[in-house]
């Protein structure tokens, strides 16, 4: 089938359905970090996230195959395994979480740590940042920037703008001050809620502001905005959803930004693909959101999702992913700040572990960002084997999120592909 | 681990989350029909709807571990897997759809369905049933049971008491009779949506009112009720999570139950235990949803959930398991049906194909609904082998809803051990 055709019948059985790159990719296989098209065409992914461990890692289907073919059964007879990965979930953290709730996507995270909150304190108030998407449910979709576009913002939400420290909506300040900038945000979303009577409930983050662009966040903003809601009696929930599984460079993107939340949501990267998704909390927040739900879900806490996870951790630490995010992902970052220093154009060169940001913009002075260069880029480099995409508030970041088994040389044959990609601009 | 301590443990690291049972089975293996504790003990499975083509099948067991070692990607690159599924799911319909919209739960399918009726009608009304289930998120549960018991009913909602034949509020009406009585309910919903300037988005049920308790719904009911909500305005919103694939004996509960949807909601049998939901509707009502949502959703629409899902119809059909499900349905029924004659406490036998339900009454006349009785109903066939549950509005209403792939051996086995469950009562 042509790829025309290909597109005409997926609009035809799927509507309008969102796509990535002016020619569709059409992937047929995968294999660790490489990916390839119906032609034979060897793309390195520098893209998928939730393939953590690689496409098709062996150790997780194998792990799949063997308990499907043993059982797969919803969660209200007992079985060890959900609650051997429960309690390998738990000791990975560094704040201290007693009790783990599972869901099948983000979403579902998402919805759960609402809940949570909100059965916890009594509040309904939410602070979130105006360029979020933590989930696509109608509750969810009120925070996230999708909704923000269209629609006022529901009265029980308030949108601060995210911290940053290149596109600053903050004129010039810098450091302290430009922490004290957004503090004063977080602030006035406390005293909004309590002006308009609605007590507060809690913050609700990515804990790397991922979809905001992978801002560098200004010196202890998190630590203290963290504080600033527990004072006014709410808590903080951090989604983890990209931040974590060792993508920072540490297992949680808590740890490299510096706070302790009182929830966190996790996701994507879970199950390889599987879906799976889990919130953690302590035993009295989770009682809260228990107690009041009676909370079931058909999919989760399944013995399925429980030898997948489990199998993603192995591989984890059996080939020290954590470490080499750390280390691939600084090489990557120094070297791409190398190639900056050549080029008007990449205002910015950002972030932490095997996540990336670069900025696009029309030149170093203005800043302006430059959505079309972004898209344009990540395009050529599709063309040249290289799969990413642009993200962020304005969509001018170039996101480079490979699976974590990304090594020292995938990352040279990317970086000779965009050296000569700035060269054809 | 002793039971005990089994149970402490995921106390411990799961708090308190639901189970079955007054001493909880300890599940381990499953085949067929068949599930076995630690113990070894061999179970019939009478309750699980999700594994409908049984336990650990081998076909979609390898179709999962094929299409894991190949790819398992999201859906923003072009795959064909995705799109033979969704044709073959809408040619499997006999109402009229184009296009299908896939999630990974029942909540999520529930959470389109809402939108895109809202989005489609420019409404907001939906009237649902007053003991309904269909989802856990914030939105959905403003449907349910659950939260119906709790607090007021959100201003967007109108409950209507469910259709029935036997416990009905309608005091002694029947036939065309007990219809009107229904079809008023649903016209006073519409009317009152009117009268408070809530336009009407639309009727969502469940088609066979599974969670209502199976009911026998009263003549013609669905059929006028869905063409009362087009005249007014909204969709017709067919929850086919439980009823569908075959369980009612029919492919789909809205043809057992006589009327056409505007819109279906499908899940949990989808993918034999792997997390699928899928939402199908014409063009028009999918491009209201897609055009004004952008909907992504990580894990659906991937080529994992297309290859398992095919691998499912497959053995639908290669074991002819529709047909299968009527009657082995109904001979299970009519042997339910002639140990009634014998029982003051089963009130009522009732059900479509794989899918009955046993009213348990203090006694014929009174009716009243006995809860404890259904309870330990299910706990003493539990002790001999047999798992089933407890359901229905008054949680008297004994759930069969055993794999499709239950055959009149195991049906045989199970009737044995009911008729001396009786007698020990």
């Amino acid at each position: 089938m042509t790829e025309t055709a290909l597109l005409a019948r997926r609009k035809k059985l799927l509507g309008a359905a969102t796509l990535f790159y002016e020619q569709p990719a059409h992937i047929v296989r995968g294999d660790g970090v490489f990916l390839y098209d119906d032609k034979g065409k060897e793309y390195i992914d520098l893209y998928n996230n939730v393939p953590c461990v690689g496409h098709a890692n062996p150790h997780v289907v194998a792990a799949m195959q063997e308990q499907m073919s043993t059982l797969n059964v919803h969660s209200r007879y007992l079985h060890e395994g959900i609650l051997d990965y429960a309690e390998r979930l738990l000791d990975l953290h560094s704040a201290n979480f007693d009790n783990v709730v599972f869901a099948c996507s983000g979403t579902e995270a998402s919805e759960i740590a609402l809940l949570m909150a909100r059965y916890a304190t009594g509040g309904r108030g939410i602070i979130c940042t105006d360029s979020t998407y933590h989930g696509n449910s109608a509750e969810v979709r009120k925070m996230s920037r999708v909704s923000l576009s269209g629609s006022p913002i529901d009265e029980d939400y308030r949108a601060i703008p995210f911290p940053q420290s290149y596109q600053s909506v903050a004129g010039h300040l810098q450091g302290e001050a430009l922490t004290d900038y957004y503090l004063a945000k977080v602030q006035a979303a406390i005293d909004d809620f309590a002006e308009n009577n609605i007590p507060l409930a809690g913050l609700f983050v990515c804990s790397i502001f991922a979809n905001e662009g992978l801002p560098d966040i200004p010196p202890g903003f998190m630590e203290k905005a963290a504080a600033m809601v527990k004072k006014a009696g709410g808590v903080v929930i951090a989604d983890e959803v990209q931040a974590g599984f060792c993508r920072s460079g540490h297992w949680w993107g808590y740890q490299t930004s510096g706070f302790v939340p009182d929830i966190v949501t996790m996701g994507k990267p879970m199950g390889n693909g599987l879906p799976i998704s889990a919130v953690a909390a302590s035993a009295e927040l989770v009682s809260a959101f228990r107690d009041n739900t009676r909370y079931f879900n058909t999919f989760s806490s399944s013995p399925l999702q429980a030898a997948t996870g489990m199998a993603v951790l192995d591989v984890i630490d059996n080939e020290n992913l954590l470490e080499r995010s750390a280390e691939v992902g600084a090489y990557l970052r120094a070297e791409l700040k190398r190639i900056q220093s050549q080029s008007e154009v990449m205002g910015d060169v950002r972030g932490c572990g095997l996540f990336i940001g670069v900025e696009w913009v029309s030149d170093r002075e203005s800043k302006t960002a430059d959505r079309a260069g972004a898209v344009r880029v990540a395009n050529r480099l599709k063309d040249k084997g290289f799969l990413l995409s642009n993200a962020g508030a304005l969509g001018n970041v170039i996101k480079i999120r490979p699976p974590l088994v990304f090594k020292k040389e995938h990352a040279d044959l990317f970086l000779t592909a965009f050296d000569e990609m700035l060269g054809e601009l």
